[in-house]
């Protein structure tokens, strides 16, 4: 397959996207940097008076159900049927599916009422959405899936699926692709798999194949952890050079890739 | 005009005003270290039962309406009412007016409702409120502004007017003033104009003079980013040095400073 | 009184236990981190419809109120009370108590609807919730309290009581400690006195000696702010390098600590 990787990354950066985002109160800081550092434009916006108007004009929308709570569910549903219905491309993450009843059916119903372009989560949300497993413990990943059940999920809910863990397993439904760049500190960054999904939302806006955006998002936050990771001595210190790092993010830097695609 | 910086924010450091601030979630932890940094003292809270009570006893109220709901509303109304009553300043950042209906519907009650002491916010949204230009797109900022869209809004408001941007613009209607410090990188830390508004209240906490304390507040965080980038490599650091820089602000800092007064 | 200091660590990071945060909106990101950098997993979760699920099977729950409104309320009771039926200890942070009615108030509903396993807390909110001085201006510390206050806190509330400060004040009524560690920066990072919570939350989670889990807590964090103050130039680089610290705590470290028990 063929990727325009710095083409696409200077689009982001040119064209200044704006990424709406319903992220949760824990990362909506780190996202919203994140976001700015790869050279798009967030906004973090949840009221049901105004979700409609913001995801219309949006060149993507984030569903990150993080801290959810009913209203947020339901400004959820209101801003994805309004992404659908201007063809803005939606990326949900499903963080903590499999962990409470809640979660699980608030997925469920998102991905019911709305069309989701890329669902993204870690091994044990996705394996719980694939029905590989039954209730999860936290937020926190339950280890490695692999590239079938990122093609059973794509099928089954007609996304493209990214479940993110070491290795990152993307399908289409009929492409795949393994990313094997990052560091296994990341897990010690809260939040670290929302800001991925800051980061390949940027590229879903400016990039309509969406298994090379996911790709190119995964890449680009997972090389500057690694180049980030040489400089810092722990998580903390690792977070800011990171961010530092996508600011920083060069043609060259993409040599770093690791990529198997399976077609 | 007489600025006596140095002796201002020894007041701050000494006397440590409270700062009530009704914040985006965004922002919250970075606005608050800022004010901790610059010697103040910050509390964060915005539920309608307290809002009044707090904002009674603050020595500034901050309202920021950045991730405003239908609940936060009633709270800035609220709070705000309570600090004219108690002749404590009001500070309002009307983040995204321009954006959405709701947003520019809000800014605009507010100003109606609560006798607000500084308006401040970026250029696109100042020029919506000025009505220069119509809708914007997001909540950055849409470029400069000038003194006259300042002293317009002064005028028409009845407050005292900051545009932020490369050059922020200062009016209270009578009197303008224009500050060239700071640094590009500050757009890409999420929320730095809501930062400035903590020192900007800090100041007003201590210093009638609106004006003077808009400017002194404007100059304190900009040469902070100044010294800051030049150890930084990056957004992130930037802002973990910019924090920094404010805690460790020394008299000579001052001499930085570039404030071009008109009268 | 017998500190296993390094075997609780050692527990906590390879039990992994997961620490559910009802925690303020400011600190949410950090005490996030601080509760991965210290090895254990954190939640954070809030909406009625989930939090009894979640405390249910949670290791430890960690209620703290900083930015509380009505909703939140309903959630701290309903969390409490599920965590209390399944043995999950409780720790309980008074933000602001004193600062606001609401506050107080809110405090003493917790205290007395559900079985707090710690209350913690600066000294201010935790002379006020003694009775020993009236209302106070804003959630910052108000100084020094003293071990006896403690223990009267302890045994009327039932719980083991930690007040934080230049020196730390903990009793279960019976035993008693203090604590010397820490360094005054502290003071101008906001939360980090909730944060030292998640920390002590995470040593409830696998110590069932509160007196002693609350004592490690406290030393973990602040012999961590110690080593990293070293490091740091102003407040934002030693919240970095604290949770650096929390991340990197080895064995030795634990001979910085500055502890005298009182039996």
């Amino acid at each position: 397959m063929m990727i325009n990787y710095w083409e696409d990354l200077q689009r982001i950066r040119s064209k200044r996207p704006l990424i709406h985002h319903l992220m949760n109160y824990v990362v909506m800081n780190d996202a919203a940097n994140v976001t700015l550092a790869v050279g798009a434009s967030p906004i973090m916006a949840h009221a049901r008076e105004e979700v409609e108007e913001l995801a219309a004009k949006a060149d993507a929308l984030y569903i990150n159900i993080g801290t959810l709570d009913d209203r947020w569910i339901e400004s959820f549903l209101l801003a994805g049927k309004a992404a659908n219905k201007n063809n803005v491309p939606v990326l949900l993450d499903p963080v903590g599916a499999g962990a409470t009843r809640l979660r699980t059916e608030t997925v469920l119903r998102i991905l019911n009422e709305v069309e989701v372009s890329v669902l993204k989560g870690n091994g044990g949300e996705m394996m719980t959405l694939a029905g590989v497993v039954g209730m999860i413990k936290g937020v926190d990943s339950l280890g490695e899936a692999n590239l079938e059940i990122a093609e059973r999920l794509a099928r089954e809910y007609g996304v493209t699926a990214v479940i993110t863990g070491p290795r990152d397993y993307v399908s289409d439904g009929k492409r795949g692709a393994i990313v094997s760049n990052g560091t296994p500190m990341l897990q010690y960054i809260t939040g670290s798999g929302c800001m991925v999904g800051s980061v390949i939302a940027s590229f879903m806006a400016i990039n309509k194949d969406l298994l090379i955006a996911s790709v190119e998002g995964l890449v680009t936050f997972e090389i500057a952890a690694e180049k980030a990771e040489k400089k810092s001595s722990g998580p903390a210190s690792l977070k800011v050079n990171l961010i530092d790092e996508l600011y920083n993010m060069k043609s060259s830097d993409y040599e770093l890739a690791k990529i198997e695609f399976k077609e």
